[in-house]
This record gives structure tokens, sequence and C-alpha cells, in this order.
């Protein structure tokens, strides 16, 4: 069956692809056709540099990992789920006797299983074979596109519970990129009363600002703490999510941070940040460093079906599995104004 | 100046009142032209019944405790508002002294004095005196009618505060009068994906309906907790709201409740109530009991001025101050389709 | 192999009884030596009873659950245990793949079978087969004996996990029965600064005081509500602990707690019971229903090792295994002085 | 009346001071005849730089902060405490009308006045007026020389509050010095089962050693790290406590946390730190940064009086006021094997 396949560093091709050992369908486990698989920064990442930090791409891996698809087959033990159910599914399949695991915490298991994290195949192919516990089936006013976009969006509910936001609260959400504008979204549906959200890009901030009661601030011509510190009555805002991964936004995420605040921090760093020990000290700020998700892709699910947050706007691109390799070329190109582009299989 | 004077059970009166003590501005007060005051449930019981629990109405005392106006006058040390700012007030003062006011709990301070609860005077009147730290700035797009929806909104908004909502979650919210619509909006507003509301009467459950993702449930024709399961595949709500003040429906508070689930107490209780140990204890339920609320009022402005709560629908009719004893008759009447009536003083 | 068998209400029998099932070794399981037995209460109620609420003893069952004892062999995924290994066991086994064993809930999990819980066999008897996962290996200078007491005591460390104790704390506990003092040697490990207990009987009292800064008060002679408030400057107890099971005590929760408070309720109610909700909700009282406990056990034995615990003083008497009947028959006297009875196994 | 005033860098003297303001009690003030004071950290580094980051020491200033005394006045509102009370004070005094305040968070609340803190005087001198407040009383059994480390204890145990341990945690403190040496019995005293300390200097790390399980590892001989997962089982601690301020410990702060664990920074830092962000990311850290303490003090006196912490062996050396200024010689010259200097006044 063909995939997409990253052969090396910036070399993509559509191709049969033989993946023996997951075609065996466990008790627990179920068969997925895939229909819709979003593309995410870190596959353009892994096309472009061959390499996440540790995790290098050393032999031919299938990319995507943000998908939604149909069941075919379920296991002998399979329930809550039976062949034709629209679902999406969760990429990370942790080890279920792990000590981090059994507390609940599966998403810092060392031994969890991600898809299109070398040397681990992602979900850019024609069917999959995943255990039930970690597939959520779409209700009928789910689109196939709105479910692969749950992946991404997880990391932004994620990021709000964590932050345990009360209803009123005022965040910032440093970074309009994709994952920016998915934490923005939850913010507001986490219970904030607004949100400020900072890039160094007006595209962005334009696509930010039509979602929501959220205020757009270009860091390159405004000093985003001090329009925060006005319009707050000199307060500050009560979370902070940093969502670019830039070592300088990063520094500054104690800036306009109210006593007692909350900062997240969601973008991955390749090097230690300079921390404002000072700053985040007279403050009391309390940070929270997430990793991926757990257990939040059925309250995403949820949050769809009932309107509680709108992911279409984000949907920019969506393009046919044959033209995979041009939506990478693409996508590696960060086209202004597109958020999220989707490839669509055949079914 | 006049007021709406309850002179004892069953019998009010508009007419001059002299309020000596209050004409004093503090430093750190501020004096307020009332503009608009809503009707309350413990204002109407009052008036029908002379008492609540301890507090008996022993001599004549002005109601009205849901307010909002404009400021007139401010204390030398006040330097957040100023003439001409329309605010709403919070309307219980408490001791600032007082070991749970230090603590940040100073809706638990015994000591606290809360308008319209015998023998402090309510703020059916043209003016009032009242500490600054209570009162608070509505903008531009919140109207004053808005602004008097703002206390019984920080009930609901505190409630949902303590049950520390998670997104997604799925809420009960039982009972459909005014103090569950908010509880069910604030809910919403908190990160719930949808609601339940519970109550005898179609005419609420229409309301509520109407207001978002709600789906009512009438308890005389349909067992609550049956269809919650069912819609719930068999889990149940991660969060109960009692707001009916009904000692049947606070026994039956953990039917629906899911494992590790929140019940949150809102509703008051004239007897103990039946509680079902077992249930709590196989669910390991985490039991929250409110009283008023605490530090939300800004945050309820917040929320009414970026839209992330609507109140407007539940204002459901309008009376000029010189109709205020008609008002209350009709209230007392208890009339189908109503929520809350407000009362709009001469300016 | 010779175990302790219920063969029905009030007949107990020391006799050869097959398990067959639990012979299979899975590779996940340890093959244990049993050393050390504790009797509890509920095995006492089984004897005397015959059933607890729905669990009915309806055929010949091994009773007992508080076990210590040695690894015989392990499975062949074992990693952590091996033979000769003196461990402790935790004696449910939740459903991995359900929905609140996932979220790190297993103690909630509907599926849990549980030791002497029938249809489940308890382990006074030589040998048993547990999974590894719920098999803790106690260091060297914490006894067999000590080692049988981890299984009551995690009920009172997970009771003082649940309450959230900041250091400083002040505790009520009601009931100085067996759960109850261990619930107040977890109160003051886990921060308060000193705990009240209650009882209707002086030698519990007695037993109680001489373990730590532990006040005790006889609620036969004395208001216990006034005394904690003379002695906390009238604020009352940030914690109260419901380890009695009486309705009468579940109904006094509220008196002795101050602003803010908690309340744990540890003890099982056969009816619904007399909650007072006024009282709940002036303090706006959080209230925590618990069920047995989850991720507790290597937590006290770290506690056990170190010294923060010493349940030694709990352990009043010890029978052999051949005298196994008797001991029960002496545990259901209910003799004054004695906390806890064990029964050593031949090894 | 005689005080010990820094009057500017390395220059002490022992000298008449005129305190006129502080000389009129409010009535919600007590006046204390001073009885013992320790010397910190930071009086010894005003002595010696004359400033502490953005605090500079510009005019003549008396030093001391931590103090116990005996009440000799009372204000006319004072209600708990009467002259002849022995009694401990808090030495900042935040605006009771600040936002941050009326949340209950008063530390950081950014106009506290605090003694010893450029420009307010310190509390080495015969008499002081302070809020009654923020005046604790002491039972009989806690000395005036335990009632002066309560400040110190306050900050470990403040940390230890934040951390929100959960009995049977295992701890880390970086630092061996008083605060460290406080963090370590404060995070016993709150649930910890075991703690392991690190610092360069074996004489400090024997003293901690002897204050209970606490496990001395010295970093110029030993990868501490290394050492805490070995005897973990790999799982690394729950809490680690930074106490040292060296940017060295800060950026290894991550190195021994086990996933989903709380790292708390007490140790100022005068620059910012290299934040490991990549490690707290994958262990979904937790970092509490904390000030001072709040709502702590009351707590840790009833902590001594019970016996849950014992600070006297901290105090290792005491000294009269005449000889305050040789104190602050020989606590500037840092000697070998002293934790906590104190210098009793005249009474």
């Amino acid at each position: 069956m063909d995939a997409l396949v990253l052969e090396q560093k910036r070399e993509l091709s559509l191709r049969d692809f033989p993946i023996e050992r997951e075609e065996r369908l466990g008790a627990h486990d179920v068969r997925i056709r895939l229909h819709t698989v979003g593309i995410c920064g870190s596959d353009v990442h892994y096309y472009t540099d061959g390499k996440i930090g540790p995790f290098v791409v050393n032999a031919p891996m299938i990319l995507g990992h943000e998908a939604s698809g149909t069941i075919i087959e379920t296991g002998s033990e399979v329930t809550n789920l039976k062949p034709g159910d629209r679902v999406c599914m969760e990429p990370g399949i942790p080890d279920p006797n792990s000590r981090a695991t059994r507390l609940g915490m599966y998403n810092v298991d060392p031994a969890v299983r991600f898809w299109a994290t070398p040397p681990v195949h992602g979900i850019l192919r024609p069917e999959c074979v995943h255990p039930a516990n970690f597939t959520f089936k779409l209700p009928d006013n789910v689109s196939f596109a709105e479910g692969a976009m749950v992946e991404p969006l997880a990391v932004g509910v994620h990021a709000a519970t964590k932050a345990r936001i009360k209803p009123g609260d005022v965040a910032l959400v440093m970074g309009a990129g994709p994952i920016g504008l998915v934490t923005a979204l939850s913010a507001l549906a986490a219970g904030c009363a607004r949100v400020f959200i900072t890039d160094l890009d007006d595209a962005k901030l334009e696509i930010a600002e039509s979602l929501g009661p959220i205020t757009p601030i270009n860091v390159t011509s405004e000093d985003f703490a001090k329009r925060i510190l006005a319009e707050t009555d000199g307060w500050g805002v009560e979370v902070v999510f940093e969502a670019t991964g830039s070592p300088r936004a990063a520094a500054a995420v104690f800036e306009a941070l109210c006593p007692g605040g909350c900062v997240v921090i969601i973008g991955g760093q390749s090097a230690p940040i300079a921390y404002d020990a000072g700053a985040a000290m007279v403050r009391e700020a309390r940070v929270e460093n997430i990793f991926r998700y757990a257990h939040v892709f059925p309250r995403c699910v949820g949050m769809l079906a009932s309107g509680a947050i709108d992911v279409k706007p984000l949907i920019t691109r969506r393009f046919e599995f044959k033209d995979s390799v041009r939506a990478f070329e693409i996508a590696a190109s960060a086209p202004k104004g597109d958020v999220k582009m989707q490839i669509e299989l055949p079914q």
C-alpha cells in the first residue's frame, strides 16, 4: 500500500511501503482506514532537517500524526467501537505498565511510542492498527477535517487545563502559529474573558483577531508588556502561554504576568532559556511545563461537537493524497495566511 | 429621599427614608447614584415571609442588592474610580481584620454586612455610599441592566470556579431558576463542553435550552440519571451543581456523577439533607459548598464585556422605580417565563 | 494447602482449599509465600454477619487482605522483584483498561477485584499469585508485621492525601478504632501540628494519646466542638476525618470545622446521613469522600522505613496460623485495649 | 534608646536612635519589648555590601527582622493579645487595600514594608510598634529563642506548602545553609518520607544529617542526580527545593526530578538563570517561585509547640545585645558549624 515516506532529509516519496508488524490486530485494537491527515510543524521539520533534537531519521519513515478515519475492523475485546465508526486517534501509545502511565500521566512515560517520531512510523498511509483506548468516535456533526484537528487542538486544551484557568482570567498567548492559535481558542473555551496574542507577523495576528475576543500585539512595533499592563489597570494577565519556542520570547514570559499568575511553557526549546528568577519570585509565579497531552482527546471532540471551540477557520488548505509531496513543499515554504494544511486520503 | 421599604412581612412602601450613617463618605468610599436594581428571590422571600432562616425583618428595611449606578463622589484616597464612572457593586462588606478576610475568603467572614439582610439596608433608593474596593467600573459596552445582573451571575461564576472545571467537562445543573440559569452559563463559560439542566417546569427548561449547548430534562417525566448515563457512555457528568434548594434534588446529587467527579451545592437548605454517603464513597466524590462569592465581580464584568457570557436573555421585565411595589407583587406571583425582573431608578 | 475458610456466617474452618485459577503465574505476576496477615474489621464482619452491604458470602471464601510475605517466583516480564524479596501487597486488582484506571483512579474502577470481598478469595493461606505492579518490596528495617500494617495505614494516608493538608493544620479525627488511629498518625505525618481525636471509649483514647500530639476527647462526657473551638481561638480545625461510620458522628462533622475547611469521610455508612448543608455552606466546606486508596502503598513503606510513621504500637496481639479460628473469635469479641491482631503463617 | 545601626556599608554602631513615627500606637497595634533577634544572611549582606539587589542602604538603618518579644501595650481595638504575652512577629506589613493583599497574597503586594529592608528600619532595638494581625502569641513551651526562629522557618514552611507535598514524597533540598535546613525540616514535617540534601560543605551536611531522615550529598565529590536516581529505582524525587541562590545549582534543578514533579525556587538570584526547558518539558515539571511567606507564622508556632518541628539544634550561638557588633563580625566570617546566631536584648 502507498505511503508518504521520508526517505531521508529533504527527500519524500509516495510509494509502496510494507508495515508488517502493525498488520496484526490485537484483542484491544482497531483497524482504521485513514481519511484526513494534517501536516504538523514537526512533520515539516523532519522533512527539512531530518531530525528534531535527539530524534533522528536514520531510516525511511512514514510521516503524519494528526489523523481521522473510519473503523474497518475491531479486536475481539473491543466493545465501544464498531466498523463504520468515524474516529480520530491519539498518536502516542504508552507502556501500560510504566509507573507514570499507572499514575495517569502517560504522556511523560519515557517508553511512549509516538507516530512519526523515529523510529515509529506515522499514518500518511491507507490503513493503520491502533489501540481502541486511544481511538475516539466522532459525532455526526464533527467532520473528518475537524477530527484531524483534534491532535493539535489537544496541545492547547492540555495547556489550558494545566494552567487551571479560572473563569474571567485574562491570558497572553505568545506566538500566533498553529499551536498559538489553538491555545488561544482553548484558553477562551477554558474560561478566559479575553486573550492577548503576540507575534512578529501581522498576517498571523489578523487571523488570531478574527477568532474571538483576542487582542493582537505585534512585538516588532509595540512593547507587549506595557500595552497589557495599561489595559489591565497595571495588574497584568493571570496566565501566559509561551507558544513560540523562541528563546527571546521565553526570556520575557514574566513581564506581563500578574502576582500569583501562571506561565505555561508549550514551545520546545533547543537550549536552556534565560529564566528571570527575580521577576518570577516577586510574583510567586507558577510555571507549568507541558509535554503533548493526556486524556484530552475525548474532551476536544466534545467541545468541537457542542461548538465550544470552532477550529474550521484554522484549516486553510486541503490536498489530495497523491499531491502529498507538493503539500509538504508548500508547507515548508511557510506561506503567509496559512494555518493548517491537511491531506485527504482516497476512501 | 424615597426608598422601597419593607415595613413588615407583606407590606411594602415607597417612601422617604433617612439613612444617616451611610451619608458619611470615608476616604476609601464612593457615593453612587443607583440606576438599576434587580429583584432577587431573597428580596421576594423577605417580602412574603418576613425572614430567611435566622435573618428576621424586625424593623423597616430597604430591599435590593443587585445594583448598578454612577459614581457621583469619591473619597480622598480613591484613585481607581471617578465621578461619572458607571459601576456595579458587591453587596457584602466584610471586616478587613477578620481571619477569613485576611486569608482571602471574605465571603465566609461571619462579620460581613450584606445589603438587604436584616438589619442592613438594601439599595432600592436614589443613592448609597460604598467602599471603592467593592465597586467595579463597567466598560461602555456593558449596560446598567447587565451591570445589575453581575450579582446573581457572580453566584454561578463562583460555583463554576470552585468546581475547578476542566475544559471539556460535562455538567449537570439541577434547577432552571435564575441561579440555575446563571450557573449553566457560567459552567459553559468556564470550559464545559455541554450542560444538562433539570427542572419540573417546561417553561424554564425552554429558556435554558435557548442559551447554548444545554440539554433540558424534565424530572417529572424522565429519569435524569438514566438519561445522562445513556448520553455519556455510562460515565456520568464531571460536575453536578445543585441549584434548587430542594431536599429531594439534594438527595440525588451523586446519581449521575462520574468517578472522581465534583458536586457543588449552591441552593440553601432549611434542614439537613439526606446525603448518600455510599454513592459518594464509591465515586470518591468531592463536594464543594458555596456561600455567595468572593473576588469574582471584576471577572464577571470582564466576561460580559468580551461576550464570553451573555445575560441579556435572562432580563425578562423592567419596571420604573415608581412601580416597585407592583413589581414585587408580580415577582411574588412567580409568573411563567420570567427569569429576572429589574427596577430602573430615575436619574 | 490449608486456608482459613469462612464456610458460611459464623462458621470458620482451617482446611485444605484448592485455588486452581490463581496457580497460573502470568508474565507480570509474582508468586508469594504469605508471612503475616492482619485481621481487619471487614473480615470480622463477614464472619459475624456473612455480608457487608451488597457483598454477600454465598460460598466458602478465604478471609484476609492485610498481608506481607516473600517472593518465591516471578513472571517472565517482572524486573523489579526477585525471589527472596520481602514484600507487602495491595489487595485490589483493577481492570487496566477501565476509564477510571487509565485516569489514575483505579480504586474507583467498578471492576476492581479485591481480596476477601465475595466472590474473591483472601490470602489467609500459604501462597498466592499477584501482579508485580501491586506488590511492594519491604526494606530491611520494615518487619513483616509492619508490612502487613501497610494496608490499613494506606487508608489513613490516602485520606490525609485527599485532605491536602498544609503544614501546621490542626485536624480532628472522629473515631479511635484502628482506622481512626492510622488516620491520626497519617494526619500528623502529612503536616498537621496537632490532632484532636474523639471516641466513646477511654481505652481507645488512651492509646491514641500515647501516639503523638493527639488530644483525646470522650464525647460521652464532653462537647467536642466546644472544646476544640476553645482551644483554637474560636477558629476550629482545618480538617475533620470521619472514621466512625456512625450516622451520629457524620451528622456533626461541620461543627468544629473552620471557614474554608475540609471534611474527609472515611467510614462507610449503611444509609444516607444527615448532612448539615447550612453549616457546610457558611464555612464553604469541602467534603472529600474516599474509597480505599490508590498509589499510596510505596509511600507508606517509605514512611515506615524512615520513621515518619510508626505503626508498631498498634499491633497489640499476634497468633499462629493454626490458631486463626480462635483469633477471629477473640477479634469478634472486640477486646478492650486491642487495636490490630495479626496472624503469622508457617514459613 | 539604643539600637544596632548600619551607618553605611561595613560600619555598624550600637547607639541611640530616634524612631519617631513608630512610637504612635494605632488602634490595631501592639507595642513590644524585643527579647531575641536572629541574624539573617540578608542582615549580614547589608552589612558587608550595603545593598541587596535594588535595595540600597542610603541612610543609617537599624538591622534585624527575626524577632520575639513581650507585649507591653495594646491598641484600643486589639482583643487577641494583652500585655505580658510572649510573641513573635512577622516582619512585613502589607497595604491592606492592595489587590494582592485582598486576594490573600499579601507577600507579593509591591507596597509591603519589610523590616530592615531600606528604607524601613529593623528591630535590633528595645521596643517596636507592630500591627496585632502580624504578631503571634507563643505558648509556654516555645522559648523566645525558638520564637525568633519562626521567621526563617516560615520560609521553609511556605516553600513546603507551595510544593503541595503529599505524604510519602521524597524531596531534594539544594543547599544546607540556614534556609536549606529549615526547608528540609519543613519538608519532613509536611509529609516527606525522606529528604536528600546537597552542599559543598561537609560541616553543613553533617548538621543536616543529624536532623532526621536526611541523606547528605556533597556535590564536590558525588553526582547528586545519579545517586538519587539509584536510590529511587530510577524514578527521582517528587520535590526539589533550590535554596542555594547559586546559578549553577539552579541550572540542575530538573536532573533528579521525577515525572510530574515540582521544583520550588527559594534562593534569590541576581541574574537570569539557565533553565533547562527540555528537561522540564519531558517531566511536565511544575515550578513554584516563592517570595518570603504568607499566613504561615501561626502554623510555625503550632508546629514548634507540638514538636512537629524542632529548630533548637539550629541555634548554634547566642550573644548579648551589647556584643551585637561583634556578633555581626563573626557572622560575616561565616564560621564552620554555625547555623543561626541570635542576639538577646536586655529585659
